[in-house]
């Protein structure tokens, strides 16, 4: 695909502008009815969308089958949410002459769409974090057209892709300018400064994330913009709890470093164990047994060599274990690595060693007593999520869990970081440099929140108001009324399924 | 008061960082206690405070009182928000082996104090957007420690509020860094770019709030500012509504501009109304008779003067109508103004209009026909407020609330913008450059949500996880369980008080 010109951008944009009004007001059951138009076209045509993706991502069929089907439950996930109505926080505050401290007029809220977004695509996701992907169904839910930055590894799955989005928002109705596709880097950043853009999201490195929060907020009119970048998603192991499980335990760590040849921003690039526990050599063995794959694309394997170099060179960095990587294409191929570090040298010379390496790769940093755990734990900067292992009677969780909440969005017990639930209660999100918005998320039910903005109406006669906010609840939404939440009368449960 | 020293900020954000855990995890009903005793201790020290108030900000004592009701009734407001529990989106998704896409472990969110807040205090409302005004409020109630700028316009007021407020949180066992204020600019700057503050908020200024944004952007580490700042709060009226209740129009509307000296965010700024209809005129006498008032100080009275040279040397200005100012002392007075301009040459040449006049001033812009008065709706960029008179049935109000809607935060039919209630249904806050944050409020229940962030547990057993989120419900929160909204045990209506 050439790259998208100024011209078709500006044309882009200009629809997108259009089609704002139209689709922010739009009733939230039509937009619902869209996304699961969009699901359901997606599923006519999976065979055709994953043997592209097998092209040009070099993931295995059944992992992009399941990515399909993930991806597909978001888009019918986020209907859900949009007919149960809850994320429009409509509010009805009745006047009130008697109200403290001054006499209340009517005063009705609602949130509406912020207008046209600009989504950039990950590379690691060619369907769950590209264009019909998580921040695609959670911005059109939000009533915002977008206007999605195709990820260069997977050009052309990207265009087969938009055809069947472009067309089932036709079918279903949406407003023209609702969805299109961007090429190239430029014709993103010019999207990210233009002023008929009012969000931008992004998926993929600290420094692409960096540089495109840093245009979005140094515009004249500066805009939100939510990259989730890189992350660490350290993970903690007390003594008892190797003891009690070793083996599941070491199996599990090297299972999840290495899914996905250690492409997902959740890989577990750390783990923080017991010294004197013979885990190095118990774990060389099974790093040794990891069967060799492909990576995403030839650059990405390039700097996934480049980024082992580095971290190779590093004062902390002692012993070091990679897989073999025979039967994979040359410029793909990326052995599984583990390189082991002392808590103790950690702690003097930690930088160079907190930096994501995207593919499997591990590093194991032994402590020596709960002493140097703690300060571990206390090392790190914003991440994705942290995950802990303990028996859940032993008084070192109850003091590690704080500390986990503190630098994590998601905080794990027992379990491992990779596998993100689409669900009400997931935060896929995290403090700097996980992502640009501590406060937001890019998976979950709190996902539809990044891309509204609360309008209150005051005073404005019933006939006048929107449909969400009149007398008669026409859309059926669960609503606030002079302070108290009033369920939905249809849904008397307000179920999200 | 002296400025802040480097080496006081440092012991004050010291203190606030060691606060940051136990205030953010304390319980809900906690924090609501240590509100209400700011509250209370507030009330007790009311005169003492409102004599100091009007020593510093020449405001009048009724105005005072007013304003120290509201300030405490906010306080009080989000103790009840507290209370309620909602803004803690307490939501459990239980294990789920049969869950689409992929099974579901168990998964619990909550909402956390992002960490300290650098608070800007505003000048204009010296207790109700100053030491203890809403953004202390929102940030306490949210479990964020508070460091305080503030306004140079009343210091002592500062410091004596200041002391109630850390006396209060002592007496109701808050975390001694909960609460600290720091005086200068300088000390403001280095708290916004200090790695231990995780947002910060402002109200005043375009220009301040602009640069306080691009110090929180730039930081190594980012973090969310919000900058209520200026805004023209455009009034538009159609003919019918002028015939319908002409001077009922025409006195609300210089009410309501010169109201408090016309120092409000929410002032109507430019009133946008039918040609020839003698209005002018009409208007000029109700102007000429507004009686002459201090403004809070020296430095604002002569910005006052200078933008409205500014806006009279506009090459759109023709009449200009300046009201006497007998009877206050020199350097502070400043005579209302109403500055008239043609839709025609508004359309022409209007960016040096839209500038916000901090002062009892407004531009009158007459059109000729509803061509030229939608032209003017759609010229505005981001606002608190539009307000539209008309009559609830005539076409043209229809087309005209949608305009308004995609311009500003709050909307309005036949009523005056300023005046702005605390509730539930209020948004205070708008698309750029009426706010650096379109997204937020910074009035209303939603003013929490700023300063949160969600953590998600998984896997977490039930003695581990905060009481927010263990099975029991210990706090008697209304959550969401697997897709469910479940009222609170405690209180079966919610109802925030």
């Amino acid at each position: 695909m050439s790259d998208t010109t100024p011209q078709e951008l500006d044309t882009i944009l200009a629809a997108a502008a259009a089609a704002q009004d139209a689709w922010a007001t739009s009733p939230p059951a039509a937009r619902a009815a869209a996304l699961d138009e969009v699901a359901a076209a997606m599923g006519r045509e999976a065979d055709r969308l994953v043997a592209l993706a097998e092209e040009e991502s070099h993931l295995p069929e059944a992992r992009l089958r399941g990515e399909l089907t993930r991806t597909r439950f978001q888009l019918g996930h986020f209907a859900g949410i949009l007919r149960e109505g809850s994320f429009l926080d409509a509010t009805i505050d009745h006047a009130d002459p008697d109200w403290p401290p001054a006499p209340r007029p009517d005063l009705r809220l609602a949130q509406y769409g912020l207008g046209p977004v600009v989504v950039f695509a990950g590379g690691n996701f060619p369907f769950a974090f590209s264009v019909a992907g998580g921040d695609t169904a959670s911005a059109l839910a939000a009533g915002c057209p977008v206007v999605l930055k195709v990820h260069p590894g997977h050009p052309r799955l990207s265009a087969a892709t938009a055809e069947i989005v472009v067309a089932a928002l036709v079918e279903a109705g949406a407003p023209s300018g609702a969805f299109a596709v961007v090429y190239g880097e430029q014709a993103g950043r010019e999207a990210v400064v233009d002023p008929r853009v009012a969000a931008g999201s992004f998926t993929g490195s600290l420094g692409g994330g960096r540089a495109l929060f840093d245009l979005a907020s140094g515009r004249p009119s500066p805009i939100p913009f939510f990259a989730e970048m890189g992350s660490l998603n350290p993970v903690f192991v007390t003594s008892a709890a190797l003891e009690a499980d070793r083996d599941a335990l070491l199996d599990g760590f090297v299972g999840s470093f290495t899914l996905g040849v250690g492409q997902f921003c959740t890989k577990p690039g750390m783990l923080i164990a017991p010294a004197g526990s013979g885990i190095e050599d118990a774990l060389r063995a099974r790093v040794e047994a990891v069967a060799a794959a492909p990576m995403l694309s030839e650059g990405i394997a390039g700097r996934y060599g480049d980024t082992l170099t580095a971290l190779r060179a590093e004062p902390a960095s002692r012993d070091v274990v990679v897989a073999a990587a025979e039967g994979v294409p040359d410029g793909l191929a990326a052995g599984a690595t583990l390189i082991s570090a002392t808590a103790a040298d950690f702690l003097v010379d930690r930088d160079g060693l907190l930096v994501e390496c995207f593919g499997p790769a591990s590093v194991l940093v032994s402590y020596a007593d709960e002493e140097e755990l703690t300060a571990v734990a206390q090392a790190f900067d914003g991440q994705l999520t942290a995950t802990l292992h303990a028996l859940a009677d032993e008084p070192l969780a109850t003091r590690l869990l704080p500390l986990l909440r503190r630098i994590a969005g998601r905080v794990l017990f027992n379990d491992w970081p990779t596998g993100v639930a689409v669900t009400a209660a997931m935060q896929h999100g995290g403090p700097y440099p996980a992502t640009t918005a501590a406060s937001t998320t890019s998976v979950g039910d709190l996902a539809i929140r990044r891309f509204l903005r609360p309008v209150s109406y005051q005073g404005v006669p019933d006939p006048l108001l929107p449909p969400a906010l009149q007398d008669a609840n026409p859309w059926g939404l669960p609503r606030r009324v002079d302070g108290r939440l009033v369920p939905s009368p249809d849904q008397a449960e307000n179920e999200v399924t």
